[in-house]
């Protein structure tokens, strides 16, 4: 499982949000990890964001990683990081309309999200 | 380079920060983030929490890593990680007292955090 959260205004940089933007988006970022973590067993989170291209960030809108750890979710700890470039990359091609790509249905995802919101809001 | 900050009152988890502890560690993280990548001629930063020992967090004391990065900073732009994990292994050995460990002389390191300092407060 990997979620991603970004502010509504499409911002480059981390630095670019306002202050009430930044203590809004770490607000839902910490309250969601926290139910994420429990609603899927796991007892960890790993928390990231690659703040412009030679940090990885793929698409330029500002966008926090949150993932549930639990134990021997991946051999070694470090690949969940693989998992995180992996996600970049595929925003990436989300957004290069040259690229087939077999999404999964929107209702399947529509109802993902419907139970994440719940958690938020 | 790699900083770390972490709240004045010893918590295990992000869950357990209080909403003002939460806020103020994430102003000055990106506050700090900011100066550190001018500082340092970088162009990205590299923000991450590893929120409990399942996400490769090696001492319960809340702490977001920051990393100013720039380009051909690493070979592979996921070898970051491994830098991370080091320091957390670094942290740990700190705290053993059965390891013998060469830290730098304390005015070497003083100085530097006077610097940064500076960025902050």
């Amino acid at each position: 499982l990997h979620v991603l959260i970004c502010p509504k205004r499409e911002v480059k940089r981390v630095a670019d949000l306002t202050d009430d933007e930044n203590i809004e988006l770490w607000r839902i970022a910490h309250k969601l990890g926290r139910q994420l973590e429990s609603y899927h067993n796991a007892s960890s989170l790993t928390f990231c964001i690659q703040d412009g291209p030679q940090a990885g960030q793929s698409v330029p809108h500002v966008h926090i990683h949150i993932l549930p750890r639990k134990i021997g979710d991946f051999e070694n700890n470090d690949d969940i990081y693989d998992v995180i470039n992996e996600k970049e990359k595929e925003l990436k091609r989300k957004l290069e309309v040259d690229i087939e790509r077999k999404d999964r249905s929107l209702e399947v995802m529509a109802q993902e999200a419907d139970e994440y919101r719940k958690f938020v809001f």
